[in-house]
């Protein structure tokens, strides 16, 4: 099937998700927890295939991992389907219901989105997580992976689709685009009246063309360019420690630290305190002169472009600022709007911080590494959205919802 | 200036409006209202320039009727102003607030859209309206009006501008892009990381090429294909009242039926019950066989294209449909997802529209055009959206906002 029948499809299908039942769509994702479980060996084989030709192509040994999947992650991904049938169903939900002055009964009505599209790269996982979360809010969907995942993705939605046969919900609701070509990706982009939504997952490199390219509305997410700014009344134990969580205890991430903002006043104190925290797991510290002054020449000297880089690394940058106003213009001209964190027992410098900085995420004395649906409690998410249309932050069940205006009269006019 | 450095002011000023309080915003608009009262004539005037360029080129009645300025229409700009000053300031709101079991207390706050663009057409009173709703929502604004109304629009700026110069808001949080050529409003488009959000207001020919060309997100408005459903169970006399209502008390605005679909059951009764309240405002009735065959030769033969025109004007497109099913399949073939309604007394139909017409605003008994802000309680609106993402339906203030999550932690790491 090309994209267009596909997207055809499941648009034609909507209707009939979006009033399908809680208990239908429950019991359709048990069965495909169910299935998946029953098919380890299909999925496991389509990822053996797909992991010796990246191999053979000389694919990176991070990359090669995001791709594996093990009979573990594999419980893994069950465990996570299981989780989103017991999440409560956000369908249905009257936003406010209220009675007008001339009798008319108005109420808003959450409602699915309808058919959302989900371009994304490598890690299988997203086949499942992403499926089972739109179809729990009552929407279809349109999935473009990588091609370096391809048979195994493949594997995944026949499983899935399987599982709807048996089930409530038709498998028109699930589609995995067959053509992992770029013309695939900019003809889901163009889709205008059949794809309600579209969301891309992945580096900033994809994510870029989607906004420059999509016509259909695009729902960005996830570049993190995050900062943590160590101001001149900081707890200098606790910012050190949360310096550390932020850069270190997951560099790959989009919500890890990339630059240490701190206040001159405590520099020459603070850097020497957090230097051997960083030090245990090998960062690399790049700095201009005035943090060289400080900690030496084991800080690389820092590039224009190094403020600017997701480094997803264990590579930290390090600027100290004359005050919080200069912190506050860095985050602005650098952050990418996802997480900043103040470390400040300053109530006052606390409060302009949370007020003044414009991201999804304002921390004051925690690790920017909590911006994730399960810790902020909406359950599993879909993704981080860096814009401020429609969701921002991390986004859950409700985030993939609409409303309607739903208008009960007895023959009023205007 | 250029739209360039006009969209670098309005973000750069953007943080002091999103923290302005409630009241130094309401006193910038007091003021705004007040400044206008007090310039009266120099709008007039500049009005007056505009109309006499449009009458040489030829301008149809109907644009120049929206085009007019006078000392009434003045007075209701002003009137909106003194209302919006008078709506509950959405900003600061807390839609939520928990402490996580970690201790973390975590929070979502509403804030601003950031900077907002609109792109219109010929009203001079949206400049007004558009600018004073956005700022109340504190945001900061880039407004890309017809070259009709330029001379008008700048009038408008200047005023607005000088108000904001004596008031605790800075005049750089509103802007007139200064060109009105096609260039300007493809370069405001691009804007990404500039511009938050950009809502084109006007016919469909621009919002196609706002929605085909932006890069910045967009918040799609205003195309209303609206239908009337008669169900075999109608009440027939209340069935008439509201189709009169729906095509005839103001034809040009988007939330107006254009076409009419009935029941076969009924279709023999109802045509000629409703005939002479169409008469009443000859309309132009347009159909197919059948109903030509129960009103005869004063139906005008309807082309394929019918179905799919908003005609803005007297003119009714009518279809006689052998079932509901029917008429929800022709709503999703046709319907532009504005306003919808059935007329029934049967409770099953009037649920069955309700769900599975997929639009803004669904009514069960009552004349499409209540859709609209004050109509629904929302208070002042600028615009109406038909997209699903964001937000839907009439867009009051709340829909100018976005949220931020807010997190006080106390060393809080993962």
């Amino acid at each position: 099937m090309t994209v267009l029948q596909q997207a055809k499809l499941a648009k034609q299908s909507a209707t009939a998700v979006a009033v399908a039942s809680t208990k239908d769509k429950n019991q359709a994702l048990a069965m495909i927890a169910e299935t998946l479980d029953e098919n380890r060996a299909t999925i496991l084989a389509a990822n053996k295939a797909d992991l010796a030709a990246a191999r053979e192509s000389g694919m990176a040994s991070g990359m090669l991992d995001r791709l594996t999947l093990t009979n573990e992650r594999i419980s893994g991904m069950i465990d996570g389907v299981r989780e989103v049938v017991a999440l409560e169903d956000p369908i249905g939900e009257f936003l406010s219901m209220s009675t007008r002055p001339n009798g008319l009964q108005i109420g808003r009505k959450r409602v699915p989105l309808g058919v959302i599209a989900i371009i994304y790269e490598a890690r299988p996982n997203v086949t499942v997580d992403a499926a089972v979360l739109c179809l729990k809010a009552g929407n279809t969907v349109v999935l473009r992976g990588g091609k370096e995942a391809f048979q195994t993705n493949q594997a995944l939605m026949g499983v899935m689709r399987d599982a709807l046969d048996k089930s409530p919900i038709s498998k028109d609701a699930l589609h995995l685009v067959q053509d992992t070509s770029r013309e695939s990706a900019n003809e889901l982009m163009g889709l205008v009246g059949l794809i309600d939504v579209l969301i891309p997952r992945g580096g900033a490199g994809l994510i870029r063309t989607v906004v420059e390219n999509a016509k259909v509305p695009v729902i960005e997410t996830g570049t993190g360019m995050c900062h943590v700014y160590v101001d001149k009344a900081a707890d200098l134990e606790m910012a050190a420690n949360i310096v550390q969580n932020a850069k270190c205890s997951r560099p790959s991430v989009c919500n890890a630290a990339e630059t240490l903002l701190v206040h001159k006043d405590v520099a020459e104190t603070f850097l020497p305190l957090v230097k051997p925290l960083l030090d245990e797991y090998e960062v690399e510290l790049r700095g201009g002169a005035c943090t060289r002054q400080v900690l030496g020449d084991c800080v690389v000297p820092l590039t224009d472009e190094d403020f600017d880089t997701e480094h997803y690394d264990y590579i930290l940058n390090i600027r100290i600022v004359d005050s919080l106003e200069t912190a506050l213009a860095h985050i602005r001209d650098h952050g990418t709007g996802h997480s900043e964190c103040i470390v400040t027992e300053s109530y006052t410098d606390a409060q302009r911080f949370l007020n003044e900085v414009d991201a999804a995420a304002v921390y004051v004395n925690a690790s920017t590494r909590f911006t994730d649906g399960g810790m902020f409690g909406l359950g599993a998410e879909i993704g981080i959205s860096t814009q401020k249309m429609h969701a921002r932050g991390p986004m859950g069940l409700r985030e993939l919802t609409s409303t309607k205006f739903v208008i009960y009269g007895n023959g009023q006019v205007r």
